[in-house]
């Protein structure tokens, strides 16, 4: 739906993503969902040929197909403004995210980055600089903060349903990696086992990041330091597969992560469970449509994905699409990542003001802490278990 | 993504569907979820300014925006054949779905119905029989139908996992009905609850059919007789809100179907038991993403949604989008209804032959049974809940 | 625990139940699960030896071990005050359950018996009038009444909080039968395929009586006509394993009863639904310590089994024996219904009146209402499924 | 049931656990639930009329209810024989453990203990000494290891099907502390705030203890050493209520136990799951009666507490009492630990020799375990979190 003062979809590059991959459909599918914005050009594969046939198969014109990426932003910025693209996905491995946010950063355009948002800290700190300078909208998918419920909960927290927080306690476990062959060149993410392509973390950094960053998207906790143990089970591998990280907060609230590839037979098992003074919550990816509250002493609550119940609170309801009982699931999340985001790029673009640091999708400083969050992982891990400072 | 000899994509129009609805947005976004069809055309509204606004919403041209739908029709009939539409997808209220279809299927297009599909069984004898003539493909939104598990279900049934069906058991429960006041002219569905516009089975209508449709597409069973026995439990209403139908099969299986949507704080529980002579399966609507097996003295199986695993079938992987542990719902699946049309109307357009009577979507045929399953329930309620006949 | 104005526990005896077989030890282990009971005699089988090495296994005289009822009724009656037995408990195949109930009455003996209570209505009906004529206290084994959280339903409904009852769904599935070989004369129950021994309803009447008394406990709905139709899908079997019952009330709710052993995979799944006027409630056997309360627009409320929590109210917490997160399984459901029968016991020792028609626990008159309920969906299932008097 | 060479019933005495108290009425429940023992002695309480209330109020004889320990062990040596105790059951706080059970073990009884076995490490490796001294039967009630499904998982494991086991997870979550008052004297377990009574680790000991030793008891993983982060939320409290613990095991297999009781609305929700090289499984203690195994890339299989199922192993079997789908619970589990206790009585009274190193239960090594698991995570906790030795 157009509901926009632009008056007209927005227009949006994708880097990476070509054929029939996961991620880039995932992107194709969130950013069109509610129809406010075309696909217009794409960087989609290092092979021209592949490139225009991912453009041809996604109904964008293959003149506007490239493999680099610093050909496309040439191109775009070339074309008249009303033609131009707005904003850049972007969905390749990891050590890419860096060079293509950066370079569409500095041509102007606003960017849709996967996490980790870089494989190193200092390039992460040098994004949120360019988002700075630039004014540009920079979202990272962190998609999981788009489940309504997840931000219903984050209002819950924010206006104090729940009391102080005092404990939380995130894993994200999966098991596709007990079926991979590690020495196979055809396995699926081989370059997430390499350093240098993919960060000094790995189930840290896929599922980590996004364990670590649904603690502090919905509970606003501030991370004081962190204490890791990392390790790697699968034979073969040379980065870790599991392990535990306990953070400590400022308020002395202690975040309990827990990442696994490892663990056989779980799919994609992000969960989370809240400790308040006055309630708990708990959530869980694969049942996305349901929140439950606690009190001790009280029935316990099942708060379905319900917008016209009278537990919703506004954030849960803005981020509903369907009424309840009519599932929600894994696409409409992402797509309420992009939605956020798209709502700050019509500001943007018809000069109006939007609040950078203070976002509802995931942004450039989620991205550096993230990306701080495996640094000190790392370094907790490769330092005998010791607190690394997280502020 | 354009996957279709036609080297386009398909073009839709929606009548009914304007403004914020429920029922026009799913249509909306699960026809274009693929990026295989674009709207550009519609009679969303009888009010031509909301029809126009609608459209500008949509990102149709206000000028293929009408208020009456022969107009709309003619309007696309004096198009080149390469601007007009190739399909026509009906969100009304159910008296206008058979004019619409009859007008729509006499002028050349297929059509994408809402069910039930007509307020008479003659009406939906008579779109049968223009189905037949025009060769137009015709696909009933029996959504649920679409759920990767559902089809994963009916393909391990047609190829004799469970055994002979003997018995099923599938419920759709809803309490929407417990918060409506019937007396307030602004309540969901108003029409509903008039015969005329609603034809004569309202709960057994709205949700039985779908209940009953979902038994006919997972097991196949040849329904033989109902008995049925509806009940008003609402204050004011005229229609039923509430019942239980039991038909025998022709092989002297039962189903029992049980309708409510007056049970308090149920969303839209759709449910299905499944007793084989081999093994026993069960799926609830509401947690779509897996599917139980049951062999007495065995484990029990849990079947996730996931195109990667060695129990699914070519079925249940066609309908998924996502890898496992991703979760689809509600609008994936009902995208895999139109999916399945799509590959049809591509067909029909090419001048390749397809099977209406034996399709992955729900077609007329559906339509004529559940209409006479209405009809037939109704009959046996107000006959002293005798037997009827249902073929 | 001795908590009784007796000062002393109570004696019991024991028909069938001898061995390792599973419904002996079950009334055994419920009988003195909280100490208010000593086993001290019984007819445990009808071969001598092996009742009197049940007697010693059970910690009885093998002096006071039978193979004839009316024999222990004899040495019983000829024992001192002292000594002698305060009730009988029948555990033997339905047959039996009439001839011993109405000696060990005749003796002046209180009974615990099994459901269904007797293979014939007139039967039924004159233990009604035994007891009446006795004053001794008769529980009938509806075990699933002890559970806390159905005690808790039957108070808040008779308690008004669901409003009126509209519509009840109550199921009782098993998959058993599915593995065993009707020929085979090993076979569990083989009794129950014997209309003579079992009575003419056969699953309706081992599960579906449970189901129906469950329903009726719970809500205290009066019966009016009842409808059915009853399959047998097993070959080689005579009498019933499957069907559908619906109960139309005398305030015009329905009650449908569905009742299998046939259903692969299944194990002893009973589970209601009741709707209210202001709420509904389900529960489920098999995970007896939640009860869920459901009001349309509001969170659906999970009651955990929780004696300390402030919904809990005086049935609910009378019934609880572990605090919370301590769950509490079949036994301890099975005991509560002889705990309340104790109670009465002790009443009618001390000479203190008991309201033989107001019981917590399921009464003679319930299983008149039982064997009603079995022999008129026979009727109904022979005679085209025609409605039959239930009052 | 008397399934004893002994030919007689087990002559039991309770220390603590008089009145109404939760836990003296689990040890009197669980100890005759089998119908193997008669309670017949107790120091019930510290004042005398209440212990001799108690003493009638459970069938015992006043004259055998003292207040004094040491007092009851003379009456009892006093004794001839045939009428002295088997065993004593410990009930009382923390800190009488190891007076009691060193005086039981040195007057020639068998005893069952609560856990933590004892206040100090040195207390319980005295107590291993005695055990190995007298050749008395010793067991620890950590009760969860009774449940047939722990059994089950945990021959599983020893028979290889899980591989190596590379990881555990095992969390022990309450809230009750969330609605006790810390100055009220009243308070539910006072005595658990006092280091002296209660030894140095609360919550650590009193839950953490139990998930320690069911991933023990399970695994049978050998840890190396510990790391931990307890922490006190609940204002007014001295010892921890909430903490984190990692252990590495000798083959590096990391465990994590997480322990909180201010978890609102928790109840006592005990749950492992544990990664192995073939496959995963996970158990939850308020659901206890299945265990689910996962293997990526194939279904999940629900593992029913079914005695005739084909996956049951004999661990599982022996430790059921009845059928699938007639659940059972915790006291169930909690006599299967005084049954195999039992067992090894007989033994022992029959001159036959017992394993006393490798018991069906948790014996008084693992009651070493468990209390240098408290010290060392106390000391990890207070030394900047650092690991401690656990061998």
């Amino acid at each position: 739906m157009i509901n926009s003062p632009l008056n007209r979809r927005l227009r949006m590059a994708l880097c990476g993503g070509g054929g029939a991959g996961f991620i880039g459909k995932v992107h194709r599918t969130a950013a069109t969902l509610d129809g406010r914005t075309d696909l217009v050009a794409g960087a989609f594969s290092s092979n021209l040929d592949r490139s225009r046939e991912s453009a041809v198969a996604f109904g964008v014109d293959p003149d506007r197909a490239f493999t680099d990426f610093q050909a496309l932003l040439d191109d775009e910025l070339a074309r008249p403004e009303n033609e131009r693209i707005d904003f850049v996905s972007i969905a390749t491995p990891n050590f890419l995210h860096f060079p293509m946010a950066k370079a569409a950063l500095e041509a102007g355009f606003n960017v849709i980055c996967d996490k980790p948002m870089t494989t190193r800290l200092a390039d992460a700190q040098e994004l949120a600089r360019l988002v700075e300078q630039t004014g540009a909208v920079f979202a990272l998918t962190h998609n999981y903060t788009g489940y309504p419920l997840v931000r219903q909960a984050r209002e819950m927290i924010a206006s104090g349903e729940l009391g102080e927080i005092r404990a939380v306690r995130a894993s994200y476990v999966q098991g596709w990696m007990r079926g991979v062959d590690p020495a196979a060149p055809a396995a699926r993410g081989m370059w997430k086992d390499d350093p240098e392509k993919n960060g000094p973390g790995a189930t840290v950094g896929d599922v980590g990041t996004h364990a670590f960053n649904l603690v502090r998207y919905i509970t606003g906790l501030q991370p004081a330091e962190v204490l890791a143990k990392l390790m790697t089970y699968s034979e073969g591998r040379q980065l870790d597969d599991y392990g535990h990280a306990i953070v400590r907060c400022q308020n002395d609230a202690l975040i309990m992560i827990t990442v696994s590839q490892v663990t056989h037979g779980r799919l994609n098992d992000l969960s989370i469970e809240i400790d308040g003074e006055k309630a708990s919550l708990s959530w869980r990816q694969e049942e996305p449509n349901t929140l439950t509250l606690r009190r001790t002493g009280k029935a316990q609550q099942i708060f379905d994905r319900h917008p016209g119940a009278d537990f919703m609170n506004e954030s849960g309801i803005a981020a509903c699409r369907l009424p309840a009982g009519h599932p929600e699931a894994f696409f409409e999340a992402f797509a309420n990542v992009y939605t956020a985001a798209f709502d700050d790029m019509v500001k943007r673009a018809t000069g109006e003001a939007h609040d950078a640091c203070n976002t509802v999708y995931p942004n450039v400083y989620d991205g550096v802490e993230g990306v701080r969050f495996i640094e000190q992982c790392v370094a907790s891990s490769q330092n005998d278990n010791t607190w690394q400072p997280m502020c």
